[in-house]
């Protein structure tokens, strides 16, 4: 392989920035930020603007039920499966300029590197733009067939319907059934992303081997405790549901602590009746654990569990939680991350192995085809954020590794394994 | 005294429970409850009647500039200073029948008493009805000369401007400094009032002995971390506000809980942005203190400053706290508490001591007069509530001690001590 590597030449670097920087321009908010909800004005702008460019590119461009952009360079290979990179281009309300564009733009310059080399792979190529990353993921789950039958779980922030929605952008929910695929239609898929952490910026590195993307779990935790006075109820009296949830916050970042993969989290906590003379009565709150391992996961919330159990019988309350998300993980194939690790190794870049603690596209792809992703750091681990920053120089590095990965699993796949 | 009070007759039960129940029709809302905001068409209802009762119980009424009630029998002694009880008929939005109207009732039945056995005490005698009590306490803290000179700080719930309120009911905001009395005006002010707690249910006992009203400290306490993804920041380099928050919810319990007397509460909380998949960036959250011993207080709050100092660190937060309220104990006088503990043996009755940790009119009195007070039990210590309730016999009681000890105070000032 490193033999061919030297035959290929680099990405281009100026084209690259250059696209980063005009379709960041397409609903720029101040201080550099970019707030482009999927479905929005700005989003259908920019979504015209990626396809004119795959166009370009020479690739044919179709738009799947789920609105999901799908460019596609064909390949050697008579009806071979697609080899398939990409991501989304919507952005939360307050979003950056990487979070997903730098995957979709990667992508792009990998078929426009392919076509100035009039190269073509084996498999056929295909940059796939995932409709509605930030909020439903309703692309990428038409794509692995788990989106659900209630249109009503999609309605945008805006209040906006999800059938209006997928027709403004040539889609339709009455065919989304259409826009599953299943194995024998793609052979792998591959994700470049900013990190959204701090991991790879603190450890100097300039590429995350993904090891998988975590499985979440969130629960909603209720405690119930006595609503009274907070002058005429004396302490030995009292059961206050506020002391109780601050006893499982620090439970759960104790157990999570504990292990050093996984990630736990009280995001969220509301108290009730929420007056300083009153001692709470209720309060609820958030859950949030993220792990590559199920049984990680399984054994932090037993441990919880039994915690909660001494914590209502102390504070003479009661607790309950209910779950209210389930994502499985989704390990990255080995051989993907082999894949990466030798180009890494090849190009000089230093690298580190990491699960994605945060959702993304390719998790959903790992339902039905080989996934992996390479991740590039994010400056002092911010996203979501205006001020969202990944530098030239990692992007190219980033979308370097990408092509040159996509083109060793080309060979990879090509060879029946 | 004993021979006196043989001779003295009781209070008129029927009468009592009768102005009770006629009372609470006013403002009345379902389940038994009351709704009579201060300076509503209700709480102006509500003062004709009494305004009413307490003339056909031979008083002279009038009403001061911040809107106070106050009924007048005149004394044996010439130009004595009065001895004077009383309370409020205002309520909470969903408040009950007893809290505040008890008092006032109470004090009405004693002039009653006085007119039908044609009886003058040595020292002219008072009922006040204290205007707004349950938010601004602008009539005591008038008559204490405590009030401030923004009007901005007394607007209704409902919005209307102060100088409204008090034209409505015959006071004027411009000569708000003519309600503040003194001590050669006022001998003693001895309240009755619902305890509010459980005190005395739990120890099944009669009649609540107030040692003092305690001060109170409340703070607002700022937690600043740093927001960040709840899925890609590894537990080792969060700064989560919520944790830290966690942390002095338990601390200021846990504090609290080591003297029997003081009662601390974290009754309000707000995490930012509180979302389930962020890490807290912000929590603010209130801090109540009430203790009878200043020192206690100051001592509370030096051990939570030093452990909020190790928080921080541990942490990686900023925590910084605010001042919000601060009142000075107002302990209840020994003669008068001696008074009613003399009142309680001799009618057979049970009795505890214990200090006021909710606020009264009679805190404001306390800065320029004796001052006591004499609790009866609420039921399951909830007050606040259309569920508040103390029974008639309970009701009686109260007020027969309260005859009894303003006899008994009347003879003890008038004696020259």
């Amino acid at each position: 392989m490193s033999s061919r590597l030297i035959s290929f030449p680099v990405i281009n670097r100026d084209r690259l920035i250059h696209s980063i920087e005009e379709l960041a321009q397409i609903g720029q908010i101040g201080s550099g930020g970019v707030r482009r909800l999927a479905f929005s004005a700005e989003d259908i702008c920019a979504r015209n603007l990626v396809q004119h460019w795959m166009t370009e590119a020479g690739m044919i461009v179709r738009v799947d039920a789920a609105g999901n952009i799908i460019g596609r360079s064909s390949g050697l290979l008579p009806e071979a499966p697609a080899l398939a990179t990409g991501s989304h281009i919507d952005t939360v309300p307050t979003g950056g300029r990487y979070d997903g564009a730098l995957g979709v733009l990667a992508g792009l310059e990998v078929a426009r590197v392919l076509q100035e080399q009039n190269l073509r792979l084996n498999h056929p190529f295909e940059v796939i733009v995932f409709s509605d990353e930030e909020s439903s993921m309703i692309g990428s789950k038409a794509i692995s067939g788990r989106t659900v039958a209630d249109p009503t779980g999609y309605v945008t922030l805006e209040g906006i319907n999800i059938q209006s929605c997928l027709e403004q952008v040539g889609g339709s929910w009455g065919d989304l059934h259409l826009a599953q695929r299943h194995r024998q239609d793609m052979v792998a898929f591959l994700e470049l992303h900013v990190e959204q952490g701090p991991m790879l910026e603190s450890l100097g590195q300039e590429i995350g081997v993904v090891t998988g993307i975590v499985g979440q779990r969130r629960y909603l935790i209720t405690v119930r405790g006595r609503a009274s006075h907070a002058g005429s109820t004396p302490m030995s009296m009292r059961q206050d549901a506020m002391v109780a949830a601050a006893q499982i916050v620090l439970a759960v970042n104790r157990l999570a602590n504990a292990h050093g993969e996984q990630v736990a989290t009280v995001g969220q906590l509301q108290v009730f009746p929420n007056a300083a003379n009153v001692i709470p009565g209720r309060v609820e709150m958030s859950l949030d654990i993220r792990d590559l391992s199920n049984d990680r996961i399984d054994e932090l919330l037993n441990q919880l569990q039994r915690e909660i159990a001494t914590i209502a019988a102390q504070t003479g309350t009661e607790i309950d939680s209910q779950i209210r998300l389930r994502n499985e993980p989704a390990p990255a194939q080995e051989h993907i991350q082999q894949a990466i690790v030798q180009v890494c190794e090849t190009l000089g870049l230093g690298y580190h192995h990491l699960p994605s603690r945060a959702s993304h596209d390719a998790q959903e792809m790992a339902a039905f085809t080989d996934m992996g992703m390479i991740f590039v750091p994010s400056q002092a681990g911010i996203s979501h954020s205006a001020t969202e920053y990944t530098t030239p120089e990692q992007c190219v590095q980033g979308t370097t590794v990408l092509l040159h990965t996509l083109l060793a699993l080309d060979q990879y796949y090509a060879g029946g394994r």
